[in-house]
């Protein structure tokens, strides 16, 4: 019998339907992308990106030669363009502005063969560390309301590069998704006087059938009200709207539930595509008690995609609870 | 140089990013599929569906046997089953609810090898007369407050069978994005006392740049906050908040409307896979001054969309007045 079930976050609601077919192996997931061919991320093709803007590498090696570890660079292709204001147009009743903003890519490792979570922890880590530098730095530009960081793993998930490596977008508004979170964190916690997302983690700590991954400081679990098949959200455990406040301590943390969890998808899911997004609170705003900084990540196994576009309901054919059944049975090394 | 471009109706803020790659040839559509095998919703194959609960069929023919036109049957893996009451429950501070409602499939003509545009006009005009008939049954249940109508075409958009069909799910909820646009409308209401889909069409039939078709009754746009290359929508140009009023008379004009649209989509996408979602007001409302019921038409050219559903933040590669000006460039015979 299949459930709707209402996310209580952003107030959606998804239709959890078991009969549609459940199994890991019923979901044809692409073959692991062959890796051959040229790449442009790869060590000693550095001019063919536009150059560093920072980069941990060798000491005595130069900007842009090789000798690095991680490596951020613009976009060549960049959604939003660094140069300009972003005052609000009008148009009649239509609004725009020009398209402001940092569009920049953190190449993960020099390794064209390794993934993200295979990568050793203190890696890992760094990558994580990058993330919060970048964010510092695009924050002091005023023009900017909202950093989106963000990973797409495979061609379904929309990445045109194999070699592993994430995005990181500075935008002058705050995307509606996270407007929503905001809306919606607010609203529970004017009524309640508690973080939505606080309060969602005690219950999935206390039923446990939805948890993937704990450490001392995050938990991965698949929400309750999951849109796709083995969604998995990873909350950090002490309350922080900001993904830049993280502690010094809770990056190995991070990277171990990180890399724990990405690995048990990658070993379920046979190395699906995927996308994964930082919900972080916007730039301008203090810390704040209704809001929750956290990871989503996303594996793209269903095709089921643009009806819910267009209506924004979800029909998961999956039930989360059976997701973090198969993901938590995978034996980790 | 990219617009950041915002829909007056949700609020949702969307990248026009035209140097990403932008004519109808950097897409990589699917092929046309092959549209051979065996096929449960061609004639002779009625005792494979469920039941079926209306058909236009010939004279003297019974149900569930060859000589029907258009075949309206329960799907037969239904993400909602009909059985049951629709009462929330709560586990904890999570809500749900038996998944309760209506999953049909319309069969929108015997003929495997034809698609919904190519249709004559009479047929489409019937299929969309089946719409209106189904919604208003639908109606009756006091269970449901919402039926969305809709087509995916093409295995990219969802679509499990090629032969031509639509389909109706009645729902216990309304849809978060219909529920986005009731709100939208009411907030532009309350402050303008105007409704503003009303207000988009006028700016659109006065700028004439992202108008795709157009006649008596009917406008077919690419919206100037498009989310996707080539998303078109089609309005009623008279107000009224439900599909399921449309007049006689609308239906000749809303088949020529929607079939030139088709038509053009499938010329310059060389028949690409789309998703349609019919926009109405819900069930227990009447005529809404501040809501317009809707077609929003979505082809499936690009893979970005793992990101989007991530965070509500659409890169559209395409300006609306690039796509409306390719479609309005198609001959029609």
């Amino acid at each position: 019998m299949s459930e709707l079930r209402k996310d209580p976050i952003v107030g959606r609601w998804v239709i959890i339907s078991p009969e549609r077919g459940k199994r890991p192996s019923d979901y044809a997931t692409q073959k692991r992308e062959e890796r051959g061919g040229f790449c442009p991320l790869c060590p000693g093709n550095e001019a063919l990106t536009p150059p560093e803007i920072f980069a941990f590498r060798e000491t005595g090696t130069r900007p842009d030669s090789p000798g690095w570890s991680i490596r951020v660079v613009p976009n060549k292709f960049p959604a939003l363009r660094s140069e300009g204001g972003g005052e609000p147009h009008s148009d009649g009743f239509f609004e725009w502005m020009r398209g402001v903003g940092e569009h920049e890519v953190v190449i993960e490792t020099p390794d064209h063969n390794v993934e993200l979570p295979d990568l050793p922890l203190d890696h890992i880590k760094k990558i994580l560390f990058v993330f919060k530098l970048r964010m510092e730095e695009l924050a002091k530009d005023a023009r900017f309301r909202y950093v989106v960081i963000f990973k797409n793993r495979g061609k379904e998930a929309g990445a045109s590069l194999q070699h592993s490596h994430s995005q990181i977008i500075a935008l002058p508004i705050v995307p509606k998704r996270v407007h929503e979170e905001l809306e919606g964190g607010r609203h529970f916690y004017g009524e309640k006087g508690k973080c939505v997302f606080c309060e969602m983690m005690a219950q999935e700590r206390n039923q446990g059938i939805r948890i993937v991954e704990e450490n001392e400081d995050f938990i991965a679990f698949a929400p309750f009200a999951a849109r796709f098949p083995f969604e998995t959200w990873i909350f950090p455990r002490s309350h922080n709207s900001h993904y830049s406040v993280i502690e010094q301590s809770q990056y190995r943390t991070l990277a171990e539930i990180l890399s724990r969890t990405l690995k048990r998808i990658d070993e379920v899911l046979e190395t699906p595509p995927y996308n994964m997004v930082v919900h972080t609170a916007p730039l301008m705003e203090g810390e704040l008690p209704y809001f929750h900084w956290h990871i989503e990540i996303i594996p793209k196994v269903t095709r089921i995609a643009g009806f819910e576009w267009g209506t924004g309901f979800y029909i998961n054919p999956t039930p989360p609870e059976l997701s973090a059944a198969y993901l938590r049975e995978v034996v980790l090394e």
